[in-house]
């Protein structure tokens, strides 16, 4: 009896430490960026992350201050031949021509139309312009957001054939997740159009759409058959680049991020602004430097431009992220085979 | 020796009983709007954060999208005998004199300094903006930053004697916080300045800078002494109110919000533009009908004026929110008594 009593109380005791450890979080053991081979980038993310995330630390970051910004184009998707952004203009510019005839004779609709490259050069900034608003404009926002999505499901990029928004870098996915582990709130802040980006960002890199920063075309509230509507007019609001993209991080976000990654000289006003604040701050830039697995450009390419950035990271103490030393893996996809 | 092991063994037994216990979330069972009186509004809003929450309800929302928007100015904090704003610019208008000294002739700053209320008056919109201008721009964002906060901590309201942003009201602190207990992300869209909200709204409301959207100055990025700086420009970015409100909601939040509070009509856009989505919504008024222990305007108020949303409540399903009526107490100093 006493044998049995004690044998009751001990699996009630298992039983009981059991029900506590389920509740209390498992420390996290395993290597939280497992696409990152060992080396400076690495270990610098980390340290600093370990440094303002602990509360003995003299850095320690409270978490409401825990703010982080990640351009979009080439830092964490791809940009090559050429901004995906390009590739959903041209598409849509071919999907509107039955409705607009008249584009079958007159540039640069027709050089869209025939595929006609040189021409579509020659049309220059104020072409491209043009054809921009022509596929951005003239929908609400809630007819874009569902042209941009059926675009996403269906497009294929023109060399590796793979959807687009499944050519995001699967090291950036880990530190996104590595960042949120840590309490950071994390941001996009990109050059791209905020409303081509915010209908996957969710879904894809767990960023919800009130934490996309990006340019934006004007619009105007109207009511149409009783029911109000956002339309999105031919006309840019704001372009988010080089040195406006700190004033939209002071205007939607508000606060300045400790951690900022670019990969571009579009980027560096960004670093800048943020590795100036107090306190401990990390600038990083993803030098595209892996030919094979990747694309190698940096400060010659007018996609993605990294000159400025190059000179002066060492002044300043960022971190240069090599993408052929530094990632073993570039895209999702990959981690399955 | 027997009777002792079974009381150590009771005693671990309480032990971890109440370990676990302490990591078991308790079931909130009490009122989560203590200061809103039993009736139709309190019921509406329950009711309508109970069927969105509840994963068995047709109405159930994912809590990606759980988001509400609430007007600031006579919706979360008062607004009376002026918007809380203008007394800053009044104040900054005072502190900037000694540097501009020219003021003391010329108007509107003269009547600011004389306070010739009369001939502020005059000075009609056309002064009101000069005045905004001087007291908002010139500065940096971080200065601006300091200014805002060393006010709101001296400054005192001309009726009640209290800090403005003790002037808030607590049943409003008590949706908020009932509304994040049932996972919303909670956002301001306010007329007010943005950077005249966002170094008090995290400590006042829980309400961190980037779910604060505003009113704003054009900004520019600049290099001084060596270190970067955002300048507030003395020229208005952007003016947050009417149909604009909807506009500032897609480009800022960039979803639509499922729940929407304000107290005027300059709110009566995002109410519409809320509550015309597909599935569950609410739109809720503040209604100021409380002379005795706050104020009581509506429709031929210059601040917070109510007409359009008293005459078309009814046909929208909105809910008007009777602060007479409705609330118990209407200031957080009033719960301390």
């Amino acid at each position: 009896m006493k044998t049995f009593t004690l044998k009751l109380i001990t699996i009630m005791l298992v039983l009981l430490l059991g029900a506590c450890a389920s509740q209390v979080k498992p420390q996290i053991v395993a290597d939280p960026l497992p696409s990152w081979n060992a080396g400076t980038s690495k270990n610098q993310i980390m340290a600093f992350v370990s440094r303002i995330s602990d509360p003995d630390s003299s850095d320690f970051v409270p978490v409401s201050k825990r703010i982080a910004t990640f351009d979009n184009d080439g830092t964490l998707w791809a940009e090559q031949p050429a901004y995906f952004q390009l590739f959903f203009i041209l598409d849509r510019i071919k999907a509107l021509a039955p409705a607009n005839p008249e584009w079958a004779t007159t540039q640069p609709y027709r050089a869209v139309l025939e595929n006609d490259m040189d021409a579509l050069h020659a049309s220059g900034e104020h072409g491209l312009i043009k054809l921009a608003m022509a596929a951005h404009g003239g929908v609400t926002v809630t007819e874009f957001a569902t042209i941009v999505e059926d675009w996403m499901a269906t497009a294929r990029h023109p060399t590796t054939g793979m959807a687009y928004n499944s050519m995001v870098y699967q090291p950036m996915l880990e530190l996104l997740d590595y960042l949120r582990a840590n309490e950071f709130k994390v941001f996009i802040v990109s050059g791209g159009g905020v409303e081509f980006m915010r209908p996957w960002t969710e879904a894809v890199y767990g960023i919800p759409p009130d934490q996309v920063v990006g340019s934006s075309m004007e619009t105007r509230y109207e009511i149409r058959d009783g029911k109000p509507v956002i339309l999105r007019l031919p006309e840019i609001h704001f372009i988010d680049d080089k040195d406006t993209k700190p004033l939209a991080i002071n205007r939607f976000i508000g606060q300045r991020p400790i951690l900022a990654f670019g990969n571009s000289d579009g980027d560096f006003e960004m670093l800048e602004w943020t590795t100036a604040g107090d306190g401990p701050r990390l600038g990083l830039f993803v030098h595209h430097t892996d030919a094979e697995r990747e694309w190698a450009y940096d400060r010659d390419s007018s996609i993605g431009g990294l000159s400025r950035g190059l000179d002066e990271a060492t002044e300043h103490g960022w971190v240069i992220v090599d993408m052929a030393r530094d990632w073993s893996v570039i895209y999702p996809y990959q981690m399955e085979k």
